[in-house]
């Protein structure tokens, strides 16, 4: 398929009538261990849209889950409209007990007052320590200034995506823009994570009645804006199918957070058509919002604690999809495998090893394993059959030495596949995770 | 429970009638990397009863499954006796197709041929690098060597539990003695595993219909000895649940091998009367059977690939035994609950995270998290239905900073508990199993 849209600048600012700032207000010096005394960073972001507009969510299904996602499930559920976001870093706002969920329930007041917008029109997400209260004081004024600093600059998007950083190094931003219908529509997108990551998200932050194998599975943020106009119901179906592609399939350490959220706003001041259930112009805009969801979660597994290698997991010919996801996962995931993609050792032992515990229905006799660069055609196969091929160990080497390349392992029973976007197991994550003993209380959400 | 046994030394030799013996024939120099050309060390053992045994087996559940477990499976199932095991490391025999099967069978024959027993009545156990052919000329020589070695001296016991490690820095062995009816009955263990160690065995190697939460997840051999007479029947149901309670509740790294294996020979020669099903006495066999497995199975832990702190993980309160597992294996398996473990960080962020995304039912709310000191009384709490207690900091730190210490989880939602034997996740881990590239193929099963 022909793309229908290309890469702007200005991220969440790039469509129309949307402005955002991000302020430091001591949230993370007394929030975090790693990081703290390094200097203020800024720890609370705005992102505002000048019109009501429609908005869409996706939410942990971590049963342990932060008053923040609490507030946004029950938001996003009532009215499918907000103005505002206001996301702050350095604390997470998790099993903070009551008074964290009366945190939360300021925090949104609090901004809608500043901004002077009506009640139930603002949003609210938090990431880092679990467990300690928000330091109200700071927020406060923090939301205080960050309204009076609000702007529609790239200077201004780049303050808001510094503000929600935790172990993140690099800050990840996107835009789009495209045509439906004549008009110019834009859409834009931070979002941070690092660790403690294996999203397993949905609409309403509950767990499948069935529960897929492999269960479910940082914290990670996203946050979209747009200037399409589009019906709220067909907003959520489209996060639904962006983020079951993207953020739904990213994995650094296979922890899921309790606090993973994203959120698209979309305030219609593109001026098209609103899109409606089966619009043909939808499939435009899914194509363009699935872009933006999938450039963002791959930027968060490049940018993962300790990470050297970036390696897309791609199962095929498993009998079901939860068979085809099942391998995959148990792939990513295994420390065994993770710790041969950081030695650069083309090891298919672990990898048919993990494919054969995981519990997908597997044959040995049937799998193949092979590689390939990324962008490249060919696949170079290690096993085929679940034999040994003729490929020799000094060209499979080459194969797992770049920093991203593609592991393709096909199962041969059906039509079924799955991909996972995953990440090497290395010395630095272990040294950055084993804490700061010296630091009270727990990182994480 | 008063335990009416006791602890003795000659571990596999210490029953009436079993000999052992174990030489270097160069299978590990070929097969493995690490450890290579470091001189000879032994790589095949023999374990052989003067008088016909009953046996019973537990295998891996792995889907990919090494040869000598295939003709395991075939051979427990069908005889229920045996009179010798061959037991080689260096060189798994998984993945190695037809020719590894035909090899398998080889050395179970050539055994039988060269110790002068009837056909049927040699099993086998393979560890070390998966996909690559056995070099059946050395496994020829060295069980000829083997089998004109054999005897019952701690040395024979000792040289037959070196031939069966690979990764594994210390020897694992025990024996214990207890009175049967006025006869004095020994078992006898030995085992290896480090890395690659979640085993999830079944007496057929077969997955239950209905996959637990979890799924099912080293390679570890055990193999044990005993001088009890009993039935075949009853002494596979008593190795089931010896195994349930030991080798199926460890996790090094959560990666289930192609080759687990755990046989029992059981010649009879001490003389009791033979233990059938609903005898009093096997309360007794059992008790210490279930000794015998779980201490070989805590010294895996111990001394697990790169491992500094040894955690039992124990979870009670849950609504039903799999969400009790579940919830234990989700906590024993999270690279951040691991990593804090490493640090010395009483991080109850992590855990609480990794309960919530388990597929075990809980409610935030409910849940407690502690520490209790290894054979201490009191559990010092830090959280008491999902709330910060005033444990301070500097407790909860002394409490997880020695090498072997007990987590608690309350669920407060039922009554099922479990139990996970677990490892932390160190800088070590990560170094070993990064491979060494030099070496072609794949270290694992």
């Amino acid at each position: 398929m022909k793309t229908q849209f290309q890469e702007i600048s200005g991220s969440i600012v790039a469509p129309k009538g949307f402005r955002a700032s991000g302020v430091f207000c001591d949230i993370k010096r007394l929030g975090t261990g790693k990081g703290s005394n390094k200097g203020p960073k800024r720890d609370l972001a705005l992102i505002v849209s000048e019109s009501p507009a429609t908005v869409a969510g996706m939410f942990t299904t971590n049963q342990v889950c932060a008053a923040p996602v609490k507030i946004c499930v029950e938001r996003v559920k009532k009215g499918g409209h907000a103005r505002a976001l206001v996301v702050n870093s350095g604390n997470a706002n998790a099993c903070t007990g009551r008074t964290g969920l009366a945190d939360a329930r300021e925090m949104v007041s609090f901004t809608e007052h500043a901004l002077k917008l009506p009640k139930g029109s603002a949003l609210v997400g938090s990431t880092g320590r679990i467990g300690v209260a928000m330091p109200m004081d700071q927020v406060r004024a923090g939301i205080v200034e960050a309204a009076s600093l609000l702007g529609a600059t790239v200077a201004h998007a780049d303050h808001a995506v510094e503000a929600i950083m935790t172990s993140d190094t690099k800050p990840k931003a996107i835009a789009v823009e495209f045509k439906l219908g004549g008009k110019t529509v834009r859409i834009g997108g931070i979002c941070k994570g690092a660790g403690m990551i294996q999203p397993g998200m949905s609409a309403t932050g509950a767990r499948p009645a069935a529960l897929p194998h492999g269960g479910l599975h940082a914290t990670m943020l996203g946050f979209i804006t747009t200037d399409a106009a589009i019906d709220s119901k067909v907003l959520q179906a489209s996060l639904n199918e962006a983020v079951a592609h993207s953020f739904n399939r990213i994995t650094v350490d296979g922890d899921m957070s309790t606090n993973d959220t994203v959120l698209v706003l979309a305030n219609g001041l593109a001026g098209n058509e609103k899109l409606k259930i089966k619009n043909p112009k939808l499939k435009t805009f899914q194509s363009a919002l699935n872009h933006v969801c999938l450039e963002l979660a791959r930027k968060i597994v490049r940018d993962g604690e300790g990470v050297h290698r970036v390696v897309t997991v791609r199962v095929n010919g498993a009998r079901t999809i939860p068979d085809a996801d099942a391998a995959a996962r148990a792939v990513a995931n295994s420390a065994l495998v993770k710790t041969s993609w950081h030695g650069g050792d083309p090891n298919w032992g672990r990898i048919i090893d993990a494919v054969g515990y995981s519990p997908a229905t597997v044959v040995e006799e049937k799998i193949d394993i092979g590689y390939r660069a990324v962008g490249g055609q060919k696949i170079l196969w290690s096993l085929k059959r679940g034999q040994p091929t003729k490929a020799t160990f000094q060209q499979l080497c080459a194969a797992v030495a770049p920093k991203e390349f593609e592991l393709h392992i096909n199962l041969n029973l059906g039509r079924a596949s799955a991909v996972m976007y995953a990440a090497d197991l290395t010395e630095e994550y272990v040294d950055f995770n084993k804490g700061d003993v010296g630091d009270p209380g727990s990182l994480g959400g």
